[in-house]
């Protein structure tokens, strides 16, 4: 039915649904207020004026509703803007799936849930064990719908969850190559690392920082979560502490945010994995949208690196 | 009645009390036993071997203990060492003030209460003024008996409240000098900065590094505290927030420690001081060895640098 | 009367005085000259084209000049821009107070010259009273209306003398503090530090950077003229070298344009005393356009932070 | 049999067999030659002098031999120090397996071959298949029994072959996680990475820098090589520059010796295996040696971390 | 006859010969397509639009093409451009140098040839003269055409062999000032250094890089040609991996791309000379186009200064 | 008839000649003062103990003076300690050169001289050339006494003279082959550049750092001494600003100890050439002392680099 923003082209009509991510005012030179709105689906964002705005459409046309829009792709400065004819909320009896307008994990929440579920079975000691389940029920909710940041990467609905898997998978692959590691403290570590992140970040969807995310950080605020933890449920052991520790230190060095670098075995393998899946996603992503024998866009976050697809992969 | 460490001359014979900083057992040529003892007075501080040591030896010259000696003052590969004709513990009728052992804060401990005291009293926020209170009550000896640090700067017994009591000082003629600053928040940050030494060191004297102190740090330990007084207390404003960042940022920059940088101007102001009164302990402390005309030595935490005193300076 | 820049809304139609802050001609597509004017109140700047400028208007309208334009507030290009109905130069019968069209300190030139000529009375070794009182004369005009740099803080009009005052006033609550600091040294080091300024920059308004600035910098200007006011004076004392390296260290380290870093007591607290003004006064700035709960703007030269007013801030 | 070095206790007598690892000639006080000889064993090293050394004596005992010594422990300067009372070289019918003197890899040589062969026949692509079988072959004998590095880490007998399998086992379980991982590049990456030892180094024990690995550094060599293979084996597709690429970029960033920082996605991942390998070998060698509740030796290569033991870890 | 483009000024018409640098198809507001051509001359570019363009104006003004405009000198958004009243490609018999097009080198290629040529005549190590003169004879045709650089300097016609002779006079008469150099590593070592440029850039004019430039760069490129050149001519000296480190270390630091720093005396010299050229070329450049008593645009390549031509410089 | 203290060998019995670099006195065991003696010649140092020393010789055997010993070579903790038999001062009728004892530039004073004379003969600028000769002469016979540093390169007898004439001569190369130099500026940089180390040094032989020197540094030292020059000669032009940004600037960057970057063309090449000599000197008196085919000893000054001797090199 609807042609995804990134192929629009110049000069086409389109009538299809949006998400509005975002709703401005402003006032045009005859001095009539207008909105300026980014809409979005999975594939992409364009920018639409809404001239002659009447208060009404303020009100109705706010960040996070789903509208439908006829109207012509235009070039604007270099840029592509979409002329509107008509707009229309979205009308009850339309049922327009989520994943239309949004990016999302490709496992579903509960296939997420049950792999997660068995990896804290998997866990031996109590205190651990106990710390990590108590923290995932009291934000379970929020652990699986957020993005695991605001951009570069699992920054998508359920992002965080995910991006928990992933690392947990490799986890378990590097717990039998090197049989020294603590499973209970990796698997730990790994569920905590960014838990921290439900709070830091505003919503599941177009996050932005909350004062205590700004003012804090996401590791600070679940280090201190874990000591609440612990005093709730009157776990007292070394455990407390060096959970605390695998979390503080997830981000490897001081300059990157973590007050003290891993002291722990288990706290510098997360550090790795972390970073590992992070940078593998970021590649293909990067990747998937180029041609063998191309070398992809510049990746901001991995040293602005441009990655290269041989000619000779199929 | 003693001649001060620093001021030892080779060849001289002397009799007097002094601190057992640390005993190591050592196994000499001849296979017998023997201990190791670092000697120290307020001045300064000397090695001793007693040889030959009995197993009684061992259980009574333990670290901290006060012994009195006889020996003479020799020289071992360009340093002083103590050679022990005769050694035996400190008597129960003997007294010998602490002070004589080590260094301690130039004011009382009451004089730094009832001036802290008065700084808290001066609150007006209830919310800052009640969890700064809770706090230091909460840790309240041990906050007037630590050292600032385990060297460097305020390494002496009760040097965190000396340090906490001239930051407040400079701290009042700022908020004299510039209106704007939230006295509040500055006397509170002030006060709690570095209250989480008392769980990061060991003890008042002689503190290393406990296993909370390493793995997380008096930043973090105490951005804690204040999440849980908060709970404690039931208070739930911005300031909960507002004070942890304080805290969190004292130390200026990631790399030195503080996983946020000040965004609150208080915050800034208190790394500021906080960095202020240490340099000029640390170069009041270099340039009282130092005659007039000379260099000091070099000052390790002050990028090595060595202070001149100028000859015209009194 | 006059509405500030800052304040100009589109649409409006206004009729006001301006300071010229530039004037640039060029030529419009039709082959006429214009002339761009960059117009500036004390609250803000306005871009201004005047089309079809004949030669007169090219001379009499010049930078640093002020006239009354009657004209309408439009938007070009998201900026808000002046269109120009009537220009014409200030009358002779015409007053409007300079401050009208630009920023300056907070206190009278004669209330600074009190101030500091007090701290100068205060000195009590002769050498550095001497060679303080015949640099501050030499250059008396200019420290007084000169700025304290091109931006970032202290950049209005008799900026250099008001920074100067706020040290001094910082370094009399200093000296009360730490008695053993040296308040000649102190006192003289902050009035000579910058004082280089009046050689590196343009002039007391808009000011630019000369050959001498950009080729020597202000730090070594002033080293030289300390050199030869001693010469003047027949000073030989080690008071000149002192005070000479007062200045050259006050940037605190190589990276940061001293060649010499700080190693005289004096010296390091003149380092950091310089800091706190600049960084209190920009910050201040900042939170001042910010409302409770809100985030600042991002301040450049504090590492591009932001910062936030507490909603609890009155 | 035999105790191994690290055992040896002060007043020991000893009488068992030793590799030299390094004799040195020099001349005593009394104007005679005299031997100082570093002995090995797995366990440890410890020095011995043979006073009055004839001539027979220096040839006889020279790096690398096996002797057998009757001597006694001493103590000189704080440091273990054997004096021999008898010394002569291993007799003929003495057969010493080689592993008592030196640490070697935990896989036998026979096993990673066939380990490796295994990767190698997995490969499809022939290009990289046939230039890392004919490299491998090349250099075959010397890549089973070369250490990886000098020190830090896999600095044993068949060090380098068994880094390159454990490197292999991480790369087999992330290919099966990410399956967009080219499986022929990555593998084949791994086994030439870190080739070019076999040639910078010196010999598979107490290996030293040879004038090429000085000069040019294995990078840099086995990208030379790879080069010559294609040549040898008349392949020119885009497989060879790639490989080049992934060995040249395998440390990353340039600061760290890649001339090139990875821009094949293979290559980063290659980087990251590189990495975790040596890092978990590092803490796991730190960690044999430390008890539960207790912090390792500080790690030079790991930014100089001391890692603890959790005091539950069993 | 013709104009420099440089010198164009608003509002003239031209005619004129020009080199199609680049061509860009686009499509217009009304659908049609348009060709952006950046038109250029030795003295600088210019953008022109070919409005409704046939699909053989597509074909026929392609890169590098030359062609005849008469057309006018228009401003847009600030910058010149060319409004295209005719276009035609050049015609068979017009004859225009392609000096006029592109800047060269100030040497004709014959004379580069007889200086180089003596240089290595003067060689007296047979090996280092007999590689060198080999690999130049390799690649003879392009490293007489090639630039040295994409940008920043020698980016011209025969850039390359002329940045290469100006090295070996620098090089000569530090030979003569400083005996101990080696002639024959030192010439060899600067005649190879860049070589590795004809492989790296795509060709002699508007250069880019190919898929083995940034994959491996010219180091790596040429320190495997001159180790295939050594196999051909069957040279097995210290010289191959001599001259290899000369050329791997010439950038200086691995930083700035050279795997190990110059560890060869003539490797530093030949480091230090490749730097003088290099930035005297630039500021030359830079202040060829300043007034005296003014300073150079900034010169990004030089850590972004600007120089000052002194007035008294004729 | 003296063997260089270089070539002493433990045992041999002496009888020569030596310089007294430093001379401490120290109290040994017995409570008798000794003196320590650090003897010196042109090819070493070697320590020798005075024992049981008199008032006498503590007066007669100081800092600087010339002595005879007779003793023999022993060896005290690896190093070579000489045993006094006899001593005394230098007798009148005793002439020894003191070329045997320090080390010296190559060149004679006089030929410097006349080389540098002719050097400024050459200038066509008059006031370059008049502050030049003024400044030149102030310092003069200091300047062709003194080193150029205390350590790494040019720290002996005339050091300073003797790097200044190389650099001419580079200089001199460098103008004809880039004309656009301005050979004024770039040769009165060169002789002035350092000429503040007759102030921040001590003396020519075994040279301190005075305060002046500590403080201020000689680069700060030497701007001064040219803008006393310029007011001396009543000097005005911009010629006086742009002598001292060359010399300013001659460090190359602010973290190496200039506070303004190279602003001038001849500054840059300035900067250039006085690294050029510096490197080249050090390289060569390392690899003197080095065999063809091996690595020399590392030099700190070049980041701690060995530079390696070719075993072709002659």
């Amino acid at each position: 039915m609807n042609k995804g923003i990134r192929f629009f082209e110049i000069g086409e009509q389109i009538e299809q649904y949006f998400l509005i991510k975002s709703s401005t005012k402003g006032i045009a030179s005859n001095g009539k207020p207008f909105l300026t709105l980014i809409l979005q689906d999975k594939t992409g964002e364009i920018e639409a004026k809404l001239w002659d705005a009447t208060e009404e459409d303020e009100l109705r046309y706010t960040d996070q509703t789903i509208i439908k829009i006829q109207g012509d792709v235009q070039s604007f400065r270099g840029k592509q803007q979409l002329r509107v004819r008509k707009i229309r909320p979205l009308m009850e009896q339309e049922q327009i799936p989520i994943d239309y307008f949004i990016e999302r994990a490709p496992l579903e929440i509960e296939e997420m849930q049950s792999k997660i579920n068995e990896y804290i079975f998997e866990m031996t000691n109590p205190n651990i064990q106990r710390i990590t389940r108590y923290l995932l029920k009291k934000f379970e909710t929020k652990f699986y719908e957020y993005p695991a940041a605001t951009k570069n990467h699992h920054e998508f609905y359920s992002g965080l969850a995910f991006h928990v898997v992933s690392m947990l998978d490799i986890a378990k692959s590097l717990v039998s190559l090197y049989p020294q590691l603590n499973k209970d403290l990796l698997y730990a570590g790994i569920i905590l690392h960014d838990l921290g992140k439900v709070i830091e970040l505003s919503g599941p969807v177009s996050a932005s920082y909350t004062l205590e995310g700004t003012l804090l950080g996401h590791i600070t605020i679940i280090v201190e979560e874990i000591g609440k933890a612990a005093e709730q449920l009157e776990i007292e052991g070394e455990e407390v502490v060096v959970l605390q520790h695998m979390v503080l230190a997830h981000h490897g060095k001081a300059e990157w945010g973590s007050p003290k670098p891993p002291m722990i075995r288990e706290a510098e393998v997360l550090h790795f994995i972390d970073n590992l899946d992070a940078k593998i996603t970021m590649i293909n992503r990067a990747l998937d949208k180029t041609k063998p024998g191309e070398f992809s866009e510049r990746v901001f976050a991995l040293d602005n690196r441009s990655f290269y697809k041989p000619s000779f992969q199929d």
